[in-house]
């Protein structure tokens, strides 16, 4: 727990996010600023300020999380592919210094480059949220 | 090994590329469309279609490789950072459907953006994937 980290208050839910997977070591939630709806972060519940600092057991976790998250999430956003990244430092768009995988859902006519992330809709991120946590099951 | 595959054939040496390391289970070569010099996949020696097909333990290994030889090719290109990218199915970009991960060398100052690679100069290739070598010792 990083007192300063935005991440670590979300898992600690003193910020409100749109949860739609937990587990003992690993955390993932709606990006607020989606490159498309349903674009997740996979996050470690320990605060490591980048992957390169991650441990590879819990970086083995976030992969297997993703590995299991990723089609509900393409199911549930009507995508056909998902990109995964990852970005270590300012230089490579690191904005948040805790871990974190994106996982973003893809259509071929989504029009939509990486990183060029738009709001929710009123209501969209929760309904999206619970959309993709029935495909979970 | 899958016969049509251009990866298999780079494992394999049939089609030639510049290896920057390998292991019993997985290999690491540059990309001949850099998005920056020093664009690196790392990919199992076993064929998988993407990473929904490929088992978590080798996906494992796979991260640990990153993990491994991405501070070489952040100091071996003078870079700050680097992207890590998975694309899964044509929708999200994957040309390729070998599994494989790229890692991307950044500065903040090299305004590239991401999936706009372009050919190394002559010898520059070479020479790149020297410098790497060298760095992960």
């Amino acid at each position: 727990m990083n007192n300063d980290c935005i991440f670590c208050k979300i898992i600690t839910g003193v910020i409100p996010a749109q949860k739609i997977y937990e587990d003992d070591k690993v955390f993932a939630f709606l990006d607020i600023n989606p490159v498309n709806p349903g674009h997740t972060l996979v996050i470690p519940k320990e605060h490591f300020k980048n992957i390169m600092e991650t441990p590879p057991e819990i970086l083995c976790n976030l992969v297997k999380v993703v590995q299991k998250i990723a089609p509900a999430i393409v199911k549930a956003t009507d995508s056909e592919g998902f990109n995964v990244g990852i970005n270590t430092g300012s230089s490579a768009g690191q904005v948040i210094f805790h871990t974190h995988i994106h996982v973003m859902p893809r259509r071929s006519d989504d029009g939509r480059a990486l990183w060029k992330g738009k709001e929710y809709g009123e209501g969209e991120i929760e309904e999206t949220a619970e959309k993709i946590k029935t495909a979970i099951g």
